[in-house]
């Protein structure tokens, strides 16, 4: 089969397994830390422009950012790509992804200005940087882990130093809204600091309402866990273990779906690609007003239920969720776990007129 | 098609959406808090009696109400109806609700009284007032949110401050069981204070299994964060913040399914209506001695799940469950996260003969 | 029906309800404490040799054991079978069980030694005992609830003092993956205390991918509240009522999995059967690097969806999970709720080459 790639791939199911070795090295690397045509800022969706399968060779580099998660409450986050969460990916059922990824934790790295010929990450950024990015330095071994990707985990995700970068390959083996984010211990510190995002795996049959979407956008929720030093907001580990978060938080920012709503019109289909990350707690998503006329459970087309009030995701669960809007007016976003939603886990959709 | 009734409402997939401006004014109305013919005590369900499709009537009035949460604990709730949850109210999907309520926070307000001509709601409560209500007063501005409805959530659900009144239609356009609060911030605050219920909307094809069900009883999980203050309880924000409940009971009181437990006979089918109201927490709803042999989530007939000893519901999810009663005895209710159970989510069932 | 095989005993669909009573009475029994050919140690699984349905004779007594939970960290457990989880049972969809228990507390029952004729269990037990039991005594009433059975609970699942024996049948009416425990109060207490384990109920048609499974490991999540007293651990109940665990296990010990990692090889296709026995908690199962192309809810074929990361399951759900090893390698099993995963909700598999 012309998609098997190196020696020792296998197909089982028609999924590709196999990968060759990761590649650790050291590479001059200095250019834009986001490289990949689909890959967005949040809440966007790159679309899907190639017909069957392609190779993306994509680039996300981590490194430290200052970054705002509320109001004038800041803190020096470990990053993919310069913002919390990192970058989507958006590719298709069955492509296979060339990732790189440089460990430049001891390095200032800048995101905000757009990078010509990039990817539309930075724009997007650019328009709306709500996280407020500043470069900031704390060097610190990484790795990368796609849940999107199936692989020999101590083989792909393993940790570099500062200064190192690492090449891997991954199929997109199965559909679905997938996380990434850093698997080195302490896994619960490195995803809390900020190392996690999500990956969009579209079924190469689509979704039965792909030709009904009017909008569609990507929502990430998460915890901080953050506690005032001085001036500044400082990782607390004994609240992470606790499980009690200072922030849950939509795409980064407790204001990010707030300052620059989400936007629709009545009588439209929404599509949501949602992604709790977590790293302790659970999601039970709902939208104020609407009622999920389709949920498919990790984004997957077999996974169909219809008509729910709220949608509860484990820690690392996703679902891709669809409504109609159904009237002009303003709907808000929600962890219908209250408690959640009064630490930040609140966001905005504005409908239009029909 | 004559089931639009206004102008601006428009049909997506069956579906009707576009509903007229929420109207709030001033009445001087005192009758009873409850009207409908399908509202009804916990653990009760209306039967329907209308063929096809109807509009109901409905008013439900928010008030305050003294009320025992377990032996000899006692805190003035906010209510809507008088008791906590509320009562339920059924329709079949596709029906239409003019909904009506008065926020009588003000007033003292008594339900325990039969009302002529009333709804059901009173005679049940009265035949089994196991929250022991009291009118009190305790003025504060409140809203209704249907789960059941879809609508712009700025419109309908808006906030109306003590002697006004909102009137505002939705169509049950889902099949399920829906939750309905009150959604003026703080939302922790207001619903952990009482102001909760479950809408029953019963498919228009109905379950499959509806000419086999013996037994039908509405359950309603949900916590309260209560303190002592000299000799009565009130709500503690900071521990529904911290996800620490006191009580966590089903159908409002520690003992509400203990001293009045559900009935049923050997060999017979039964239905539980689940609603887990939060407002923080889970529910793994478990029947010791039982395995539930159909699962609908959400109450949706799409949503299937079979032979299950326990369902986890997140906040403000629902099932229809059903399971065969094994044998004449005593079977538990619990939610088997035990730290809950502990804290009073039990109830139990008594099966006679066969 | 052949198959009815007491007075009083009616099918319900194929299935069989209204079981003998139990009965309690005295024995002179120091046999060993586990009787039965499907009764293995975790993680393993024992194969049904029998065709159709059968009658399982089964003993599993409860007596205290002391048990390592950590590296070093001990202490006197309350257990079914002298280990934490119990044994796991495994039966055929409409098989009938006759299950005797002697509560044995009051006596020193040692299970290191292998039994001449007796279950599997001692002799895996033997092989790996990573518990470290030691025989202890803790005389205290105890009972047994198996999730698996449909039966009274005020009957079956009656309490008996030290000394005392109890015997009742129960058919295995559903098929799946269920847990049983000690059901006496405080039942947070006494499954916090180590009283749990699975039964395995192999659906009649099989699983659809029966023919394709090459290796299959019963895993079961709990957790543990310990806290130090002089130089033992013993149960906190404050800690288990806050939900504040001291240890999150797999299969009863940090350890568990990671000093005996389970095995496979590149290409095949892995089966787990997975309880999250709390007594409070969620489990977010993931297995880092792989995707679960399997997931049957509660171990039922009804129950099926595909392509998950991640499994999310309440306290007392069950799973049997697939996935196939992509390459040769290490995976790490992990609650993907990381403060559980840093509690020792951690595992490993190690894949060898294809
Ligand atoms: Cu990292
Ligand atoms: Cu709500
Ligand atoms: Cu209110
Ligand atoms: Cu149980
Ligand atoms: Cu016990
Ligand atoms: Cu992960
Ligand atoms: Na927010
Ligand atoms: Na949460
Ligand atoms: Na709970
Ligand atoms: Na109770
Ligand atoms: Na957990
Ligand atoms: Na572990
Ligand atoms: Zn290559
Ligand atoms: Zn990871
Ligand atoms: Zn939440
Ligand atoms: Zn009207
Ligand atoms: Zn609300
Ligand atoms: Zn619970
Ligand atoms: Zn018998
Ligand atoms: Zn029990
Ligand atoms: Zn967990």
């Amino acid at each position: 089969d012309e998609r098997l790639k190196h020696d020792g791939e296998f197909m089982v199911d028609g999924m590709i397994f196999g990968m060759p070795e990761a590649r650790v090295f050291e590479e001059d690397y200095d250019g834009p830390p986001v490289v990949g045509e689909t890959m967005t800022a949040l809440p966007h969706l790159a679309p899907l422009t190639h017909e069957g399968n392609k190779t993306h060779e994509v680039r996300l580099d981590t490194f430290a950012q200052k970054i705002e998660v509320a109001n004038g409450k800041t803190f020096n986050a470990w990053t993919f790509g310069g913002t919390v969460p990192g970058p989507t990916l958006h590719v298709r059922e069955g492509d296979r992804v060339v990732f790189t990824m440089k460990n430049r934790s001891d390095e200032m790295v800048s995101v905000t200005e757009p990078v010509p010929g990039g990817s539309p990450f930075f724009s997007q950024l650019n328009e709306n940087n709500y996280l407020k990015t500043e470069p900031a330095v704390s060097p610190m071994p990484h790795s990368m882990d796609f849940h999107s990707g199936t692989v020999a985990a101590d083989d792909k995700w393993r940790t570099i130093p500062p200064g190192q970068s690492i090449e891997f390959e991954w199929v997109a083996n199965y559909p679905g809204v997938f996380m990434y984010h850093c698997g080195t211990p302490s896994v619960l510190m490195h995803t809390a600091m900020g190392q996690y995002g999500a990956v969009v795996v579209s079924p190469k049959e689509g979704y039965d309402t792909d030709d009904q979407v009017d909008r569609e956008y990507v929502i990430v929720q998460s915890e901080y866990y953050l506690r005032k030093h001085g001036d500044e907001y400082r990782y607390d580990h004994t609240a992470a273990m606790n499980r009690n978060p200072s922030q849950v938080v939509f795409n980064g920012h407790v204001n990010a779906l707030n300052s620059e709503p989400l936007r629709a019109n009545a009588g439209e289909r929404v599509r949501l690609y949602l992604m709790n990350a977590g790293p302790n707690d659970t999601s039970s998503f709902h939208v104020i007003g609407a009622i999920f006329d389709r949920v498919w459970y990790e984004g997957n087309r077999e996974n169909e239920w219809r008509g729910m009030q709220t949608v509860l995701l484990g820690a690392s669960n996703s679902a891709v969720v669809e409504f109609i809007v159904p009237e002009e007016g303003s709907y808000k976003l929600v962890d219908h776990e209250f408690a959640d939603a009064e630490r930040g886990a609140a966001g905005t959709l504005i409908a239009g007129p029909r």
